[in-house]
C-alpha cells in the first residue's frame, strides 16, 4: 500500500441520515444459504495460501518495470484460463521503471560500520564514487528547521519513531511524510542527501523502502531508508557529541516507462453482464522480499474469491470481475489506467473492492459510499458474523480503487487485523510465512460473500 | 549465552528439606535500609544503560580474538580505574580466534536469490570457489535418518521451528542441537555441507549465528545458518516438487589462539577481604550486531552494581569482585580460565553470580546451591519485592560461573523476562535500542542487593 491510500481514509460521512430499506430482512433471508456455502467452501480449502506462496516463491519480488512482474502476470493469466474464468486478459499499461542498482551506506567515523539501508523508490543516485559527508540527525521537520544553519553540506537523517500509541495505519500516516517528502525538506536546507529511519512498527535490522517524491522548487538529492537500529545508532552518537560521517553510494536511476498489464478476468453476470463488481489487489511489489503480504495476498484472495463463485456454480445477476492492478507502488498507476481504459463503463461499476492491508484475520470492510448503500452493506456484513468479519467501518482508502471511488463508485477495502503489517511492509521480511492459511481463507470468504451478494442483489447498490 | 549454559539448567533439587535458619528475620531487619538505598540509587540513574550503549556503539561486536574486544577491555579497565574500583586489572587468557571471512549462500535454481546466511562459529570454510549442490530439506534428525539415501552429495538443510509452546530457554534447548551438532549428523550421511534454520523466536530475515562443533568420528563439512524465512522457502520449494540448488561460499577459518583478558576489579572486604563474592557477565560477543544484550548488558550491569556499592560507600565484610569474562561464546573459555587462575582460592569464593540472559525486566535469581543456602537466598530476595525481583527459582545455568558452581560455589543467574531474548540473540539485531534503561536499572539494583548482602552477612552463605 502506498501513502496515497491515506488520502482517502477520512470518510465522507456527509449526506442523508441512515435509512434501512423496506426489504431489510430480505438480504439475510435470500443469501444466508449461499453465504454459508461460500464460507464453508473457502474455509475447507488452503488453495489461496498455496497460490500466494507459489506466486511469491516462483517469481520473488515484482517491481514495476521488471521481467519478474511480467512473468508473474503471464503465469496468472494462464492459471485464470485453466481455472475457467471468462475473458481472462491483460490490459496494457505503461509503468514507471526505476531500478535500484548497487547501493550502500557505510559509517566511516567514528568507526567503520556497514549500515542496513535501502534506497527509496524514485530516488536519484549519488554521483559516481558516492557522497561522503557528516551527518545531522533530526527528530522532525520542525527540528530540522531549528538546526537549519547546520544542515548545509550534511547528510540529514530523519530519526522519527513509529508511534505505538496509534492504530497501525494512523501511525504510518503520521511518519510516512518523512519518507515521501524528506528529500525536499532536506534539499531546501542545503543538505547533500537525506535518510530516514525506516517506517516500521518493529525492526530486526530490516530496512523498509517505499515511494518518495521530488518537487520542482528545489534540487534533487538522494533519499534512502536506514534500519530503525542504524538511525538510532547515529542519533546516539550525535547525542554523545560524536560526529558521524557517512559514505553513501546509490546507483538508482529511472529508465523509460515499461510495458505492463492490469490482469482482468470474470464470472459474467446472468442478467446484467454490463454491470460490474470489481475486486482485486495489486500484483506489483517493491524489489525486496517476495511481496507476499503486499500484495500477492490481496491479489490472490480476490482471484480465489472469484474462482470460488466459478467452482460453486454461483452466477450472480451482474458480472464479477477480478482485476489485479499493476504498478500500485509507484502511486497507483494501474488503478488510474484501469479507470481510463473503462471510462465509459465507470457508471456501470456497481462496486469496487480491494484488499491491500495484508490478508490477516479479516474484521470486515471499510466502506466509502452513501448512507443508503451503507445500510445495505451492513446487512451483507451480517452474513459474515460467523467468521468475525461483519464489521463495516468508514473509509475505503485503497489506492487502486481510489479513481473509481472518486467517480462515485461505492468502495470497499478489506479490513483486517493489521497489527503486524508494518513489521514486514516494503522489506525483505515480506514473505509467505508471515501469512496464516486459515486467516487467508477467511479473507477469501469475506470477499466472495460481498462480491457475490452485491452482484446478485435485485436492486443495484446505490451510488 | 552459549548452549553449554543449558547443561546446568536442570537443578539439583536433592538434599535436605528446606530449613529456615534461627536468625530468619534478621536479614530483613539488618539490610532493609541498605537495600532500599541501593534500589533507590540504581533506579535514579541511567548510567548503566548509557554505558551499555556507549560500549556497544563505540566498539561494535567483540568476537573472541578480535581487536575490538581488546580495545573494549582497555576502555573498560580505564573506566574502572577512574571509577575508583580497587585492583582493576586484566588476567591473561588465550582465546579461540575464528574468523568468518567473506561468505554467501545463493539459490541458483529454480531461481536466483541471494539468501540471508551466517556461518556458524567454528565452521570450516568451503573450498575456494564454493560448493554448488542440490538441497535436501529435513525437519529433524529423525527425518534425516529417513532420507539418508538421498543425502549424499547434497546440502542438508535442517528446517526446525523454534517451539512457541515452551519457555524461551527450553525452546532454545530443544532446537539448538541442530546448530551445535548438525554438521556431524549431516556429514555422516555423505552431505557436502549443512545449514540450519536460525534458532530464533521471531525473524525479519535476520540470520543468527552461534557456536558449532565437529567430532573426530566423521569428516568436517561447512555449517551455516539461514534466516528462518529462507529455510522455510527452501522447504516450500521441495514440498512443491522443485529441486533447489545452492551455491555456498564460506571463507571461515581458525587462526592460532589470541591473547585476551578477563577483566577484574573489586570493592575490598572490610573484615574478610580474602572471601569473595564474584559477579559479572561476558564482554565478548559474536561478530554481528553490537552484542548489546549478549552480553554487554550483563557485563555492565554487574560492573555498575559494584560501582554503586563504591559510590554509596557501602563496604561489606567480604570482597565484592566484578569479573567480565572473555570468550564465553566459544564455550566458556574465560570462565574456565578464571577458575584455573584462582584454583587455590575457589574455596574462598562465597558466591558466583552472572547475568547472561539479557538485562530485561528482572524477576529475581536462578539459584544453584544447598537448601540451607536457598533459605537465606529467599530472605535476600524478599528485599527486592518492591521491584518485582524477589523470585528464587532453581538452576543457575550461566556458562562462565559453571566451573565455580561445579566446585560447589553457590551460583546465581539473574532471572529476567527473556520473552524477546531469542529475537535478537547472536544476530545483527542485538543492539542497545532493544534494552530499556528502567529495566536495566532494576537489574543493577538486583545484582547490587544480592552482592552486597551476601558479602556482608555475618555468617558466610553455606556451600
Amino acid at each position: 500500500m502506498t501513502f496515497l491510500a491515506l488520502a482517502t481514509l477520512v470518510p465522507a460521512l456527509l449526506g442523508r441520515p441512515l435509512r434501512v430499506g423496506a426489504d431489510s430482512p430480505s438480504i439475510a433471508a435470500r443469501y444466508q444459504d449461499d453465504a454459508r456455502h461460500l464460507i464453508a467452501a473457502a474455509l475447507a480449502d488452503s488453495s489461496a495460501y498455496a497460490r500466494i506462496a507459489e506466486l511469491s516463491d516462483r517469481f520473488g519480488s515484482r517491481i514495476s518495470g521488471s521481467t519478474a512482474l511480467e512473468a508473474a502476470i503471464d503465469w496468472i493469466l494462464n492459471k485464470m484460463k485453466t481455472d475457467g474464468l471468462a475473458n481472462a486478459h491483460g490490459e496494457p499499461v505503461a509503468v514507471p521503471h526505476w531500478v535500484r542498482g548497487a547501493e550502500s551506506a557505510e559509517l566511516i567515523a567514528p568507526r567503520r560500520v556497514r549500515l542496513h539501508m535501502l534506497g527509496l523508490g524514485g530516488s536519484i543516485g549519488t554521483p559516481a564514487g558516492g557522497i561522503t559527508a557528516p551527518v545531522l540527525v533530526v527528530s522532525s521537520f520542525a527540528d530540522l528547521e531549528r538546526h537549519v544553519a547546520e544542515a548545509r553540506g550534511k547528510i540529514v537523517v530523519f530519526d522519527v519513531a513509529f508511534p505505538d500509541t496509534l492504530s497501525p495505519f494512523a501511525a504510518y500516516g503520521s511518519v510516512v511524510p518523512y519518507r515521501v517528502t524528506g528529500a525536499i525538506a532536506a534539499a531546501r536546507t542545503g543538505a547533500v542527501a537525506s535518510l530516514i529511519r525506516s517506517v516500521a512498527s518493529l525492526s530486526l535490522q530490516n530496512p523498509h523502502t517505499g515511494v518518495m517524491i521530488y518537487d520542482s522548487t528545489v534540487h534533487r538529492i538522494p533519499h534512502a531508508a536506514l534500519s530503525v537500529e542504524d538511525a538510532m545508532l547515529l542519533h546516539r552518537m550525535q547525542d554523545r557529541g560524536e560526529h558521524p560521517v557517512l559514505h553513501l553510494v546509490m546507483n538508482a536511476r529511472k529508465l523509460p516507462d515499461a510495458p505492463s498489464r492490469n490482469v482482468v478476468a470474470e464470472v459474467p453476470g446472468r442478467e446484467h453482464p454490463e454491470e460490474v463488481v470489481v475486486l482485486g489487489g495489486h500484483i506489483d511489489s517493491w524489489d525486496v522480499g517476495e511481496g507476499a503480504m503486499d500484495d500477492a495476498g490481496g491479489a490472490v484472495a480476490a482471484w480465489e474469491a472469484v474462482r470460488l463463485l466459478q467452482r460453486l456454480g454461483l452466477h450472480p445477476r451482474r458480472t464479477v470481475r477480478v482485476v489485479l492492478w499493476t504498478s500500485e507502488e509507484f502511486g497507483g498507476v494501474g488503478g488510474r489506467a484501469y479507470r481510463e481504459a473503462h471510462r465509459a463503463d465507470v457508471p456501470r461499476h456497481v462496486a469496487a473492492m480491494e484488499s491491500d492491508g495484508g490478508v490477516f484475520s479479516p474484521r470486515g470492510v471499510r466502506f466509502s459510499g452513501s448512507d443508503t448503500a451503507r445500510a445495505v452493506v451492513r446487512q451483507i456484513g451480517a452474513l459474515l458474523k460467523e467468521i468475525g468479519a461483519d464489521g463495516v467501518t468508514p473509509g475505503a482508502g485503497e489506492t487502486d480503487i481510489a479513481p473509481l471511488v472518486a467517480d462515485s463508485v461505492p468502495g470497499f477495502g478489506l479490513d483486517v487485523d493489521a497489527s503486524k503489517y508494518f513489521r514486514y511492509h516494503h522489506s525483505d521480511a515480506d514473505t509467505p510465512d508471515k501469512l496464516d492459511p486459515a486467516e487467508v481463507a477467511r479473507c477469501v470468504a469475506t470477499l466472495a460473500v460481498y462480491a457475490y451478494v452485491i452482484a446478485d442483489l435485485p436492486e443495484r447498490l446505490p451510488h
